[in-house]
């Protein structure tokens, strides 16, 4: 089986998915965060992916203007700190970040950092949600562009590392297999998606259980769709709603790793902090690329109403 | 909860999946439908669904001119049996049958039968597979058209029927996410695919697992992405290669329907002949789609990438 030789991704590559509680001391998240991170260099882990909006608590449940002074520019304050940490340990990471841009104007912002420590490429997240507890409409504005001429990669471009080209998404985009199929045909090796979901305590057991299960199956889709591996990272814990309207959010971990036919390669726990270390192999997306060739078969001479919002 | 008011499907409706073998005597196949049918009806379905090609063995495993001997005209011999059927029960049915269209031009296409026993509309198979022992690039032209003008509904066109519009694909669709995404944009409110899908008997039991656990999660995917519910029917039974290269297919069977949140409503064996009975609740999509609204968030500004074949 060759190589695909335009990739530097190892056959083999050691991940660490980082699935953690946040308190509302972003300073103690951090530090949390970076231990995890020493942990999972010890256990081999070469690329280490961390959860939606890890330095903080789920600030969303609320709409408050006082939450915009949780945000930080790129680069800046926090991008200094995990530029350093992955400098050190000689890591890839994934990290998620509230962003200012402008005064005004705030992503909810993946940063992924070279082994070096430099900024390899970020992207802002692009699908936005907004629904009771998870009013990031108020607080994100969509990622704006995609322009293969911008050096920080935004819109659906994947992020070039020395661990392989990264279709880095984030919690929203996972509902949306139009995201993940751009991904992949730029190229994208790996998708993962930081990701912050959890349930409404106020559920049924039956509706949390089609939730999480809609939540994995979605996300397992875009593996077997497009013939690679995903990583999905969540948080755990309860977060309580400041506006006491609601009874917060109790978030469901499960991170997981899937391979390229969408196989669980590993999975966390409902509500533990955990560290998943996987190894995955590079080769089978050229292997199950071949049996299951999809691309080939696209047909994109009539794929054009998928331009349009509806279809009347 | 508001009815969609441009609908005409039932709140609640029966359905009916038929699973069967096959054997290489067309009359005897398309005798045992009709008996199959006529028990689904009487358990209450309204709207009847078959397997992909079930009057007939798949004969895709060789390239074979004389297989073409089995194609027909629509209307034609068998378009008048099912569309006997369907007016003397009174039901929707949703047939595949092999298509001849004109000499040396032949498609995969489902015919869709009113219960007053017209054609409701057809549907060519428009992603046609080809790989060992599944050869239908050989017999099958790839469904060419997509026009409202034309009331023979091509492309990825919903069928209009009295128990609602029916997103008709067929099989190798089933992989592929814009087909379904395309059908929703268009007013689909059921997805439907007629399949023969199966495992190649020399594999391990661990590829096999992979397989069929992929085949369903894509689909269960389709439902969870577009808030709709999913039919999927697959035949069963060994057929033997008649080239005698492979060991033939183990048609898997598990035919099954998921809600329009990717939950299982029910599913069928891997090797038995089975008639699902299935109640779809309609107003699940309305309610589905308030709490999942990926309509309103699709990055429309931002796909027009999907119309690529790969992006360099």
């Amino acid at each position: 089986m060759p190589n695909n030789s335009t990739s530097n991704l190892a056959d083999n590559l050691t991940v660490a998915l980082i699935q953690q509680t946040c308190s509302a001391d972003k300073k103690e998240n951090i530090a949390k965060t970076i231990e995890l991170i020493r942990q999972a260099q010890l256990q081999g882990a070469e690329l280490i992916v961390l959860q939606e909006l890890h330095s903080t608590l789920y600030f969303c449940q609320t709409e408050d203007v006082t939450k915009f002074d949780l945000a930080e520019t790129i680069p800046g304050n926090s991008a200094e700190i995990f530029a350093g940490i992955a400098k050190e340990l000689k890591i890839v990471l994934v990290t998620s970040l509230f962003e200012k841009r402008a005064p005004g104007l705030y992503h909810n912002t993946s940063v992924v950092f070279e082994k070096d420590g430099l900024i390899a490429g970020t992207y802002r997240k692009m699908h936005i949600p907004d629904d009771p507890g998870f009013y990031e409409k108020f607080y994100f504005t969509p990622g704006d562009q995609s322009s293969l001429n911008n050096p920080f990669a935004q819109g659906f471009e994947p992020i070039q590392t020395s661990v392989g080209k990264l279709g880095v998404l984030i919690c929203w985009d996972q509902w949306f297999p139009e995201a993940a199929r751009l991904m992949a045909l730029r190229g994208a090796e790996i998708l993962i998606y930081p990701t912050a979901i959890g349930w409404n305590p106020e559920d049924s057991p039956e509706e949390k259980a089609r939730q999480k299960e809609a939540w994995i199956i979605s996300q397992r889709a875009h593996a077997i769709a497009n013939g690679l591996p995903v990583l999905s990272i969540n948080r755990v814990g309860h977060e309580v709603d400041e506006s006491g309207i609601s009874k917060g959010i109790d978030f469901w971990g499960n991170s997981f790793a899937a391979g390229s036919q969408g196989e669980i390669l590993a999975q966390a726990s409902e509500n533990k902090e955990e560290i998943l270390i996987v190894n995955i192999d590079k080769k089978r997306t050229e292997e199950v690329r071949r049996i299951w060739p999809f691309f080939r078969d696209r047909r994109i001479d009539q794929y054009d109403g998928l331009l349009n919002r509806w279809s009347e």
